[in-house]
């Protein structure tokens, strides 16, 4: 349909769209950056999602069994943030719009999680929403399974662009939707054929009707223009037992003289010019940020359509049982079930005294086996190395189309998929998501657990095999630079445990974070159990603390994390015997130390003795800790890689690459030489 | 085809193929770990492909015009170890397969590059090598427009398996494969339905041959048991003018009571009960390691097969002109031409005489202006970024299917397929790539780096946007912990120039190199030039020099690289106003540093002062320079980020991150307190 004639058949359509597309251009031009092109392209897709389909109470954006409306293609925030406002979120004033894009604005770059209600998910990062909405729909179907679809019972929305489609994250997000046949996870694609280099077939050439229907989705072709055609697919989508995609045949700027149809129009680019031809072209004699009142009702009137169907929902929840509402609150707020703290300390007294030798990864299926049957809200998975990780517990079950009670998920290999998903389910509130991969595929799933961290989402990242302790897979499964990589991401608590005690101990922190994503860090090959002493303070809390003490008068410190605190151990012990005293300092999470007063900090890593840190690892930022933040701590020195793995049985690597015991001990005899 | 079936129609294939499955299981069971499933279900296939189809001398490994042939599911490393050692590569003798999995081996747990002759490239991070196949392809068409068909013409053929393609990556390089109509791609998906977990269709329902042909690929659908069904297919894909996929439909472990069919099949898991049935089913009565002299006559014939075809391809190579055989030796060698060093030294000198204000990713255009024209062999290109990336060069014109001469990649929005393809066309030999996105996407395109790292090809990342300086775009675009993630691995050369002469230096030293890939960190924002005095020498070279030296007394070293380092000279400037000699010591390139010896070091990093770092990027891995290797050097503080970014203009946010000469000056003034 031709905008000229759009203009005709749909007056009133005509005019609620033209206020997106002014408010957008308007905003780009004033922050001279962003991107008008998109959210003028879609404006008619838009417009008919939010005033006939997306359910949703502008003045309750938390209700949770909301429509979710997911901007993959984030780059046009713009469209949102004119959604939002015009709808009438509360935090959404015009004044944030004019700010677009500036220091403090809740109208940052691309839409930012927690700037403002109705942003369900970061975006900007190409192909991240599409696949965060593929947790959002499992999280639905998994809430409705276990609350009923009376409280739980919505569709996700995603508007995505070519370049959300042509990232690899898509691929594994549609093979993990279509497979789990998530029937209320709605997409419309942008199909403008244009891309920031020029049209889209200067670099693909996909069919991306085909390749959705391959992976087992439902297709609809439209004109994206045509707000009875988008209806129409909208409707169809939402009957059918598949996941949808809609592509809206689009024109990019449309009806920008000079850019429209072309990369031109995508980013800021439109001159003054072009912008009082575009007010012309859609009827829009208005200035800058100004809505007419016709217009501004209308849209007012669908942000507050939802109230009464949230009326409803309030009846049905307030008809569950009290224990199921509680439950239900308890899970959207994140909180944990008070016998948490209980089953930890039992489980750690238990090992402390049993002692049994483990790897990391069994203990962490050891915790989850105590954890898991009281948060029916954790969702584990792993991505295609179940046995491997270890995340599987007895009572989970399989999350797949025939068993929505199911808490397993078996991702395939799609690390990048499975993280994204996690995000979403972790967003959409309800679940607490943990998955699981070799620790060196953290490069797979890289983007997305970014975004965790940026976001403040708890998602739980169960990584094994953390070390050249693998062994015989040899360079390529070997984390060497891992560590640093989450270790230099903000926000985010990494944890390398050091026996079965401290795993739960780390567990527990993972599962009561509301805002920091969880590294584990564990190991494939057995450790001995190090925390023989129980104690019931979580001491993995305090990030580092004093594992053995100094006998003879402290002359050393060794610091250590994971599988390598035992070759500290034993370090002190041979250090010891020739009369030097020694402290092993186990640090299973540098950011929670950090976090620690002065006081403490110091009382675990006084001055005065020489440092060596251990861990078969990069040493990329042990410096911190050899010498303080500002080099007063004296002399330290680390044992570690300085360069990739190999391929051989793990204690023969440990040794070929002079990770022992006795080069910890000669190293710190070096030191104080 | 039933397996006994084949065994009566094909008794010297069904004899040719046992050698393979029986060399695989023995060697996984000796080495109690790696995987034997997978080299059992595809050895008809790989035989049919080695023996009617793949053009190779087993004796001139290094010919440039030889097929190539990539286990992209690298976890099947016994394939083609037992594949290279029967067609009778010199190094991967038995004594090699003896060792599989085992310290110093050739024969690694996953194909490594480098280990052995006619391992084309590392595999085992599954999608990988499907995605390096991409960048063969392309590099083989490159090369036949640029040197003729007469002396390359080749085909590159993929064994991978269910789990390369569900990894996102394989979605991004079957895209660009479909649009650059590599016709000489051939893939062979070992369709066997079985993954860790189980089967396929726990994680994965999508149709792979639908998928394909909607990404522009023809495709076969054959019994990967029935050699003449496999051979009938490669001959047909061989015809075609797009990629192919032939899916061999297969049984995983076939022939192995008990884990046949199975996921159990997979890994190490046959006893040697099974081991001894396993001999029975395949008639194979011989003791582990032994080849019986028919079967390893028949493919010793095999590797000597392309002798003839070798011999005539010398003789094509011997009628180019002498110009054309030198340029041919000198691209695959990888060596540089004679005038690369001339003009970079005129570049910088007109620089450093005109010292304009640039963005170093223009100072990178203009050092690829004047590198692209003399070095033919580079092929640049962008992930849908090219305007902002500054990669494509006057004289590039565009590769595609209509223009093999063309040096520019439309890579789409694919950081990771382009990375991998790159990493493809640098192991291809006669081929330079670079390419570039913003440098925050180097989390996409991680698993491609690492591997450049590992496998020590020359690529070249074209990272820029590399900060908070990128402004309005925010923080899912500002990278803050990636240049700590690249200095974290190893064998990676991470460049971040403060100005135009740096980064000619900078681009100078990547082009250069033969084993050690390169990560160009570029601002979006204009810098100042700070080589304003014309040096011959290539300062970069040293990884950190001193740029301006104290004028008073020395009391403080500031240590910065890129943006930050015209911040340091005004800190400099206002400390020496005060009286405090302070030195500004660039720091373009850590690695290259750590590499000088400890005179130069000291030289430049001298003791007794205090000593301050910039960067906006993460402290991580600074400590290293601030404190000395074990701590002696003294007292020192880092200036830069310690939170993700924001949106909002790159000024204000230098302002308001505290990343400013007048911080910096304190911090060193509070240090000298």
């Amino acid at each position: 349909m031709s905008l000229s004639e759009l203009k005709k058949t749909h007056p009133d359509h005509w005019k609620m769209a033209a206020a997106i597309r002014i408010l957008a251009a308007d905003a780009v031009h004033a922050a001279k950056s962003g991107h008008q092109g998109m959210p003028i392209g879609m404006a008619d897709a838009a417009t008919v999602l939010f005033e006939k389909h997306l359910k949703f109470d502008a003045s309750a954006p938390d209700w949770e069994d909301r429509d979710r409306f997911i901007l993959s293609a984030g780059h046009g925030s713009m469209l949102i943030y004119a959604l939002l406002h015009l709808t009438g979120y509360k935090d959404m004033t015009m004044e944030e719009i004019k700010n677009f894009r500036q220091w403090g604005a809740k109208t940052a770059g691309h839409p930012e999680y927690g700037h403002a209600k109705g942003i369900e998910t970061t975006t900007g990062p190409l192909g991240q929403g599409i696949s965060n909405a593929v947790g959002f729909a499992m999280a639905e179907q998994a809430l409705a399974a276990r609350f009923g679809k009376k409280v739980v019972d919505h569709y996700t929305y995603v508007i995505a662009g070519d370049g959300c489609l042509m990232e690899g994250v898509s691929h594994e997000a549609i093979g993990l939707a279509g497979k789990q046949k998530l029937g209320k996870l709605i997409v419309l694609w942008d199909d403008n054929n244009i891309t920031i280099d020029g049209t889209a077939e200067l670099s693909d050439v996909t069919d991306q009707a085909k390749r959705f229907k391959a992976a087992g989705w439902s297709v609809f072709e439209v004109d994206g223009h045509d707000p009875d055609a988008i209806d129409a697919a909208i409707t169809a989508a939402k009957k059918t037992n598949t996941p949808s995609m809609i592509a809206c045949k689009t024109v990019i700027a449309a009806g920008v003289d000079g850019v429209e149809n072309t990369s031109g129009g995508h980013g800021y680019n439109i001159k003054d010019a072009q912008l009082e031809q575009m007010r012309k072209f859609y009827d829009w004699p208005y200035p800058a940020y100004e809505i007419p009142k016709d217009v501004a009702d209308a849209w007012r009137a669908i942000g507050a359509r939802g109230a009464t169907e949230r009326a409803d929902w309030e009846t049905r929840f307030a008809a569950l049982s009290e224990n199921k509402q509680g439950e239900f609150k308890r899970v959207f707020a994140g909180d944990v079930p008070n016998r948490l703290s209980a089953v930890i300390k039992r489980l750690k007294k238990k090992i402390s005294e049993e002692q049994p030798k483990m790897a990391t990864r069994q203990s962490s299926q050891a915790a989850l086996e105590v954890i898991n049957p009281i948060m029916q809200e954790t969702i584990g998975g792993s991505a295609d190395l179940t046995g491997s990780n270890n995340t599987l517990t007895a009572d989970l079950g399989t999350f797949d189309a025939d068993n929505r009670k199911g808490r397993h998920v078996y991702y395939g290999i799609r690390e990048h998929g499975m993280a994204a998903a996690m995000n979403g389910m972790a967003l959409h509130g309800g679940i607490r998501p943990y998955g699981g991969t070799f620790m060196c595929f953290t490069d797979y799933a890289r983007p997305s657990m970014r975004l965790s961290a940026l976001m403040g989402v708890p998602v739980v990242y169960v990584m094994t095999h953390d070390s050249i302790g693998l062994g015989e897979d040899g360079p390529t499964h070997q984390p060497v630079e891992h560590l640093a990589i989450s270790r230099a991401t903000p926000n985010t608590n990494v944890f390398r445990p050091a026996d079965t005690v401290e795993t739960a101990e780390a567990w527990e922190l993972a599962v009561t974070s509301k805002s920091t994503p969880s590294v584990m860090s564990l190991t494939r090959q057995g450790l001995r159990t190090v925390r023989t002493d129980h104690k019931n303070k979580n001491m993995t809390a305090f990030g580092a603390y004093t594992l053995a003490k100094e006998v003879a008068k402290r002359q050393v410190i060794l610091m250590a994390t994971g599988s390598e605190v035992e070759i500290a151990l034993d370090a002190k012990e041979a250090l010891e015997a020739e009369g030097i005293g020694t402290r092993v300092v186990s640090m299973p999470c540098w950011e929670l130390f950090e976090a620690q007063d002065e006081k403490y900090r110091k009382s675990v890593l006084p001055g005065g003795s020489v440092r060596v840190a251990v861990e078969a690892g990069a040493r990329q930022g042990w410096d911190r800790w050899l010498f303080g933040e500002r080099g007063r701590a004296g002399r330290g020195a680390f044992v570690g890689m300085e360069s990739f793995g190999a391929s051989a049985p793990a204690d023969e690597l440990y040794q070929k690459f002079g990770i022992t015991s006795e080069v910890v001990a000669k190293t710190a005899k070096d030191l104080l030489k």
